[in-house]
């Protein structure tokens, strides 16, 4: 890897030159690529076509405490869907609320329901000005759904082992007006970080000031493995027995990533406290959700162990691609950018010189690949040293990923090498020159 | 009928003591009927099994309009859904917003839009006190869906046309705390009342007070006739145009007593300024609907005059129904209890003689007959009369339908003698006994 910041001016201006010309080849080419969502590709998806056909002529659509599960009835699931989510999440199933096709959904609903319930005295939507914690870099639906509900958000820097807890102690124990905080406690978006074990046990102790405080714990990946090194993550849950917080947190998961991201099974685990709560809404909001659907993701896997045997599948499918991104950024981009190496999840986490994040984006974008928003992986879309882009290498046919990676680290080094011309005497500068749009 | 009105002292209390006698052989029988939900039977639901098996192996599972139905994306649904649902309403495919499993669950994520978004300046719960107005009898889940967001509700009378439009217009006109009015326009619940050509001009044509008024128009029973003399409901968007109030309206409807009570498809219609108001909520709620299960709906039944045809073979199951509910009603209760006699939907409304309804659905449920709560079918579960009580005769087994009628009409006929008691002299009530519980 060249290391431009030893280069002479000359050299770099030869460098620069050259990266432009590769550029403007791959910008004739037309490309038409997206690594924007996390979004999974056609081969994983066929992988759950058999969950169709599950469903046997003559069936008597009889569940074990539903006496017809096409029929209207049954608030919170069916006990076999909910056994498979509570074996997942370590929890009992009567801890197990069973929903529609989206956690994003249920997440929505939680905070709406604590914005006109609340889970104290006072709803949220009563209460003078209420915020929420967002570890940086994390997930824009998260924040756009607290930005939805005008609760204002506060960055907590990430840190290898998930949110940095001392900045999380201080100012949950100081401001009451802090109600929750947003988690993806393993293989988090973007950067694919499992919170450590002492992180876990610092979230279940948590002693806030507000006591309507609650932790949003999406666990959306929670099996979602990508090779053989998987992390492990302590189940929240029993570490807040040990400290009676069990209250405190509401566990999301579903199966978009396991069977189908559009028609899969989303759950939420809480405490009996908070499952009252959650009925309480849910009574008004609906007469149950789609039964049919859980009916045929049980039948399918049968149990955990069905469920785990099928994420080997989807393994063998994303293991080569992360591979892939990682070999391509390695030979690219080391000494220039910074990323993580995550063993599950959804994404690649790339830290791009400061300043040059939004740039790179527009390049690439330029060039015909798309790539998710620069700044989207913080409150607001601000990303204060517009440095992270999140790089989702699911979903574009595996012949095409190579090249987008291609597009994106010649587009890291044009604007690598522009932001230091910023910083270099303007002689270098009038050398350097903008691709032709 | 006997005409208790009419009878001497001593006819009456013979008359009294044959009813009890035969309640107490119906007691003693340990019965477990239940009629107290709109719920269709197992031969109804089962005739959609066939959805099940649409989906040949090898599909690609390409929408017109979505490139995987299987996969994330398409916030409002796929085209061949709004097709069909646009079809049924009567406006354009753009005008509709197909979702999740239950209309029910759109018409309270619609209210929570408006409680949060509003429809106009200020947002609902950001205004003082706000009211709904309340069509009586009608719908006790409506009345649920504005209870939880604080909303105060107001009786308007339903008369045979529909709700009484002279108060309606009056109360809209006068009062700006007034946002909305939940309306069943066609096969009214429970009344089974279809409002007339008029009634629907005259909501068309409304001239709230309120800038953000809104008429929550659940055509929940949009196709579901019984028999060869259905009703007809003027389509309200037409009506809309002409007046210029088309954002002024929310429609609703689902395929939940068309294919599965909880696995269909509901859907709004909406104009473009709702349209858009809706996508910002719902944009940050979810990703997107069930797209498989719209696509198995579009399958099965490809266009509307396929969901129509289905729609005859739910009528041959339900008019015996509705039938044999009727005779018992006119054989037994003429002279004491009114009744409607609707040519569609999922209800009969019968007004038992004042002060005695909550009486007839505890001695109902004391015989194993459970009814619908007395005064469900009013605000806050308070009907002033203590008169209404919704039948819903398509749940049990038809064997056991004549059986929980026999049974109800008993009932009626005590509580009414009981409550004359009340009204003659001591000496007779002093001659009456309730039956042994």
């Amino acid at each position: 890897m060249p290391d431009y910041a030893s280069m002479e001016k000359a050299q770099l201006q030869e460098e620069y030159q050259k990266l432009c010309d590769i550029y403007s080849d791959y910008k004739a080419r037309n490309l038409s690529l997206n690594m924007a969502r996390g979004k999974p590709g056609a081969e994983q998806v066929a992988l759950s076509n058999g969950m169709l056909y599950v469903i046997p002529y003559n069936d008597s659509f009889k569940g074990e405490d539903c006496p017809d599960v096409r029929n209207y009835g049954g608030l919170d699931g069916i006990i076999e869907a909910k056994r498979i989510f509570a074996d997942m999440l370590g929890v009992e199933p009567k801890n197990i609320f069973v929903g529609g096709n989206s956690s994003l959904n249920m997440m929505f609903d939680t905070i709406a329901c604590l914005m006109e319930q609340g889970a104290g005295d006072i709803p949220w939507n009563k209460q003078e000005k209420i915020k929420f914690l967002c570890p940086v870099p994390g997930y824009d639906r998260h924040f756009g759904v607290t930005q939805y509900f005008g609760i204002e958000m506060i960055n907590v820097p990430m840190t290898e082992n998930g949110p940095d807890m001392d900045v999380v102690e201080k100012l949950v124990s100081e401001d009451p007006s802090i109600k929750g905080i947003w988690c993806v406690p393993k293989y988090s978006n973007p950067q694919g970080i499992t919170y450590s074990d002492e992180t876990v046990r610092r979230f279940a102790a948590l002693k806030p000031a507000a006591k309507d405080f609650r932790i949003m714990w999406d666990n959306a990946y929670i099996i979602h493995d990508i090779n053989d090194t998987p992390d492990s993550l302590l189940n929240i849950f029993d570490e807040a027995k040990k400290n009676g917080t069990e209250d405190m947190i509401f566990e999301f998961c579903s199966t978009s990533k396991i069977t189908f991201p559009g028609a899969g099974v989303a759950a939420i685990a809480a405490s009996e406290n908070n499952m009252a709560l959650l009925r309480k809404r849910y009574n008004f909001q609906t007469i149950g959700y789609d039964k049919m659907n859980m009916y045929r993701h049980a039948l399918y896997f049968k149990n955990l162990d069905g469920v785990m045997k099928h994420m080997k599948k989807h393994r063998a499918v994303l293991e080569p691609r992360f591979n892939m991104v990682l070999d391509i950024l390695d030979k690219e981009l080391s000494g220039v950018a910074k990323w993580t190496k995550p063993n599950g999840g959804y994404f690649v986490s790339v830290d791009v010189p400061e300043g040059c994040a939004k740039k790179v984006v527009a390049l690439c974008k330029e060039a015909g690949v798309i790539l998710t928003g620069a700044g989207a992986t913080y409150p607001y879309g601000n990303d204060p040293h517009d440095s992270n882009i999140r790089i989702a290498p699911t979903y574009p046919p595996i012949e095409e990923l190579s090249l987008a990676m291609e597009v994106f680290c010649v587009s890291v080094k044009i604007a690598a090498i522009e932001k230091m011309a910023t910083a270099i005497p303007p002689a270098l500068d009038g050398g350097l020159r903008l691709p032709k749009a």
